[in-house]
């Protein structure tokens, strides 16, 4: 397994061909991204996730984005040695991409990585990242279930999240819920969450509350009557496991949600799209600089002694690839 | 110039050709890049240096990434208020670039309407984004000169950053210096600039601690015997104007350092090489789903049946695209 990430991850000669192979190997396992600021505690909370799934004889393959992630050996180290169980687990697998450096094929690594523990017989594949930007958005969007990780007295971090949070976000993690501040996080999020609901159109919400733990917990989420998920809200303390066990029920909810219902396949498939699409701009970019690397040294020469414009230079590049 | 922006950040029929016309009148712009997570304080930082540089006649553009930024209409009304002089002053443009959503052109964008702010005759444009993520990576990339905003007690946020940190900051700003935690902030981004040019193999440094303001300023920074760049770093109280100055004094001789020497020519070059390259991937892109969009509509559904796998679907696509 190692070494078939790293063959992946290096993109070794012929690495394609065993991704070709794997291909129909795949499809079994649930994607679930988990996002939040550094410091939030997205991996505490992943870390007790897989405990959680672990108990339920699943498998787990965790990929981590987050260089600051103790999965990539960044954080502090009481938190590296209590995850230490899990990279000792033969059931869960780890694989960090955090050193890949920040620029080109972080999200095709990881979707690519994905795959290898999908084959690999993961029940599930956790991806952890930093949800900022674009790169770490596609990764995101790859999931089929994402859990946002916020914590109160974080700087503006539920603000800086928003753009992306409302799209991205099924289930709604309050962590370190003990702390000055989690209410108003809460009503952020709820606030947030209600106006999504608006933009698009939701209907009633159906099945809602049907889990314990009310005291840590507020009605915000489920399937609405219009069949739409409408994310839940769970306050959570991951350093002394409360509210994990009602954040992994919803995760679960969501999960047949995505898998049984039509709404659920919809989003399956608007998903692949975006997938393929960005896979295809991958491909062809890479097909470019083989084909016309010399013609783009040119160019860029020619642009920095200001003979040619950025935009006729490439519209030349273009013409020199394409058939049409 | 509203419209213009307007016009090009739209992509409106003719973008282009204005974007062409305007290219001869470019390349008179500094770009500073002003990145650092939300809660750090770079808009107030930004909002001072925008200060300064008027003072001195200059004209100046604000280019906002970041929708948590008062220059984007986000953050406290407090410092949305205290902005608003630069919104009347007519040698400051301040454009948003927030509303854009996440995916998809947000540093092409960023790129076209720097160019026209440069054609408007503007000597800075700052360009302010939250520096995680591929995209805002690219923005970053683009700047000459890039300035960090770090602060005390944000989470793992100096860790967090640290991928990308090393590479693009040119000056550091520990903004908030006067709370717990000042002391180790400077001491780790000290340590990761040590790190890097022990990487880099640079020289002895040569021009340090050519400024005042001695109890604010640690020396570090500056060009070294080898003539490369050490990035310094300020501690400032932004809101109360401290550090401003000497973090202006230090962007400015980053300026000259780009401009007039050798290593800073070799500099931008790999900068504008890097833009070129984004520049054709989103020409080709673009080529691409007019000329095999439907293909890829085939693809998608046939990746979906489980018929192909994606790395030969796309494999197609790009020879349907594709001359050689």
């Amino acid at each position: 397994m190692a070494r078939a990430c790293r063959l992946v991850d290096d993109r070794v000669d012929g690495y394609l061909d065993l991704l070709k192979e794997l291909f129909p190997h795949t499809g079994h396992a649930w994607i679930v991204g988990v996002t939040g600021n550094p410091g939030a505690g997205k991996s505490t909370v992943t870390d007790r996730l897989v405990e959680l799934w672990r108990a339920q004889g699943k498998r787990v393959g965790v990929i981590a984005i987050d260089p600051t992630s103790p999965f990539s050996g960044g954080a502090i180290l009481g938190d590296r040695i209590r995850m230490q169980r899990h990279f000792e687990d033969p059931d869960v697998f780890i694989r960090s991409l955090a050193t890949r450096g920040a620029l080109g094929g972080l999200s095709r690594s990881a979707v690519d990585v994905m795959r290898v523990l999908d084959a690999w017989g993961a029940d599930v594949v956790v991806v952890e990242t930093v949800g900022v930007g674009q790169d770490e958005m596609e990764v995101t969007r790859t999931a089929h279930s994402t859990l946002i990780v916020a914590a109160p007295g974080l700087g503006d971090d539920v603000q800086a999240a928003k753009a992306g949070i409302l799209e991205c976000g099924d289930v709604f993690s309050v962590n370190k819920a003990d702390r000055d501040g989690a209410d108003a996080t809460m009503r952020d999020l709820e606030l947030m969450v209600a106006l999504g609901r608006r933009v698009v159109g939701g209907g009633q919400l159906t099945s809602v509350g049907s889990h314990s733990g009310a005291a840590m917990r507020r009605e915000t989420g489920g399937v609405d009557s219009a069949g739409a998920w409408v994310p839940p809200i769970v306050r959570c303390i991951a350093t002394q496991n409360q509210g994990i066990d009602e954040t992994e029920r919803w995760l679960e909810e969501h999960r047949k949600w995505v898998m049984d219902t039509q709404a659920g396949q919809e989003r399956r498939h608007l998903r692949l799209r975006e997938q393929m699409e960005n896979e295809m701009r991958n491909a062809l970019v890479d097909a470019a600089v083989r084909d016309i690397g010399n013609q783009l040294e040119e160019a860029i020469g020619s642009v920095s002694r200001r003979e040619t414009d950025p935009y006729t230079a490439c519209e030349r590049l273009v013409a020199a690839f394409r058939k049409g």
